[in-house]
């Protein structure tokens, strides 16, 4: 591959001068400004992105962890975040933990080793402190902000709160509640307490139910909700604290012959592509993913240039109905 | 940050011992050994994999570019490719192209510059003679091959003729075949050559259409088979060329009162996680996407030793019938 050198020696210019014509420094005339770059499309030379990144001892790159790629909350996710990143002339290292300490520690080592300008995590619930030998901003997305550099985060309490609204002012006297589980505590766990308050001011029955782990991990909770309706067949709205529960929950149904939303209404979280590939479309809490995204970033953005951040920032939510 | 240095400082020895512990080179003693650890510990040094890889003059980093992150088809591949990679202790540098080919090429420089040691490119169809820039091998999943260092498609041709004989199998008489559009041509092309090779060989009536860009890029094909099934009162089964069109004409069906599979049956292709969370969840052609991100780092990492290897490879599909 050609180097500095090469197109020096072609041009018959200095290094210091073809350096000076790449990172438009000082003054330069027109015609060595030309012959630099005919020298640099003749021997097909490209900068080396590494041995600047070396000299600045950072990267314009962004280590971005989440825990499941596939599933369409954190595919979003990610898409918002390269795009946001993009804008800025960043690059994107992706990471998949699994959900698995381990992987996690060891994700934020190699975002480390490889001088990356910040991490966005959106995994886990590792052990923070162990974010201190970190010597860049981690901004965190929907998780535990402690010794994180900041967190973002929707309004999930009020999420929770708009979905037991609608469902009370639909009709529906029983409601369930079924919420994802990921052993330790969350922002989305304020969805629950949103949606109980809600429940307990307007003096309507409610239950809330704990998927585990494995159908976390796994991605199905449909014998779990099966076993939600029979043991309560009185039932006549669910809140599901994500799209995909809600999709399986119309699955579900279907199979016991309950109409949806006939006899039973359902309300997601997320707003994710698949709430509206579902038959009948998922009536839906908004998160505002894409400004998510691009409030991690700018935060990033910030706290790099060594300017103070907020360190908690919540974004709002709204419903958007559909059919279900 | 310590640096290497720091550790030699702080234990006494030279630098040259001190790197050589770290990348485990020549006799060092267990005492000497201990030594170095203790230090790096105390000092919180961490290695600087940007100055490796500027000596290595490559990282261990490849670079993936992909259309759209938030199709599920795309998520679920970018999830297998990270997976590949991380088994073998290489990262991802992940790039959105929206299909613009101006994109592709502004992420193939980057690639270039950033010293990955190959592209995955699932994206586009970039004037391929630009990859002659690149000096590090680029591997196609489910592209044209032209110029790439070596592609991996499925076998869209057998996808297709499994997805006919399936509807023609089940009753159907009057078929319709949606493919997606993608400006130029394709591997997924084969699908309609496999259907109309089966439809023909049938005697079935059998019509093909197909989306335009614009359906594409927003991923909403609904108004496109409304018009369809309008056009075609007498269809009895349908052969989307993605799950998520597959999972739209069910949509449009609830809508128009057709019933599926009752009045009319429907085939996706992809088997991604949508096809099992529809209602009525979809009978669809299994692309083996893990296998085919498997196959594509094996590749990258043998043509990156300078192997030879097959510049195209076509792995198996099969049909996974579901309720559709």
């Amino acid at each position: 591959m050609a180097t500095l050198k090469d197109v020096a020696k072609e041009t018959g210019l200095t290094v210091t001068t073809v350096s000076r014509v790449l990172n438009n420094r000082g003054y330069i005339g027109e015609e060595t400004r030309q012959k630099v770059y005919d020298a640099m499309k003749k021997l097909n030379y490209q900068p080396n992105e590494v041995a600047r990144s070396l000299s600045k001892q950072t990267t314009n790159t962004i280590g971005v962890i989440v825990p499941h790629i596939r599933h369409p909350y954190f595919a979003e996710l990610i898409s918002c975040i390269e795009a946001a990143a993009n804008e800025r002339k960043y690059k994107i290292l992706l990471f998949n933990s699994g959900d698995r300490d381990e992987k996690e520690l060891e994700f934020l080592e190699m975002c480390s080793s490889n001088r990356v300008a910040g991490v966005i995590l959106c995994s886990g619930t590792v052990e923070v402190n162990q974010f201190e030998v970190l010597s860049v901003p981690v901004i965190t997305i929907e998780r535990n902000p402690e010794h994180a550099t900041a967190s973002v985060e929707c309004d999930n309490l009020e999420g929770g709160r708009l979905a037991a609204r609608h469902l009370i002012e639909s009709g529906c006297r029983n409601l369930i509640h079924i919420s994802g589980v990921y052993g330790t505590s969350m922002p989305a766990d304020q969805r629950e307490t949103g949606f109980v308050e809600v429940c307990e001011e307007h003096g309507i029955r409610h239950c809330e139910l704990k998927t585990n782990e494995m159908q976390y991990k796994e991605g199905d909770y449909r014998g779990f909700i099966e076993e939600a309706l029979r043991d309560h067949p009185e039932a006549d709205g669910i809140f599901a604290s994500s799209d995909l529960i809600a999709a399986q929950a119309i699955q579900v149904c279907a199979r016991m012959g309950i109409a949806v939303p006939e006899r039973l209404k359902i309300v997601g979280f997320d707003d994710v592509m698949i709430a509206s590939l579902t038959t009948p479309a998922i009536t839906t809490i908004h998160q505002p993913i894409r400004e998510m995204a691009e409030l991690a970033l700018s935060l990033l953005m910030e706290a790099g240039a060594g300017r103070s951040v907020p360190v908690r920032t919540v974004l709002p939510v709204r419903i958007v109905k559909r059919e279900s």
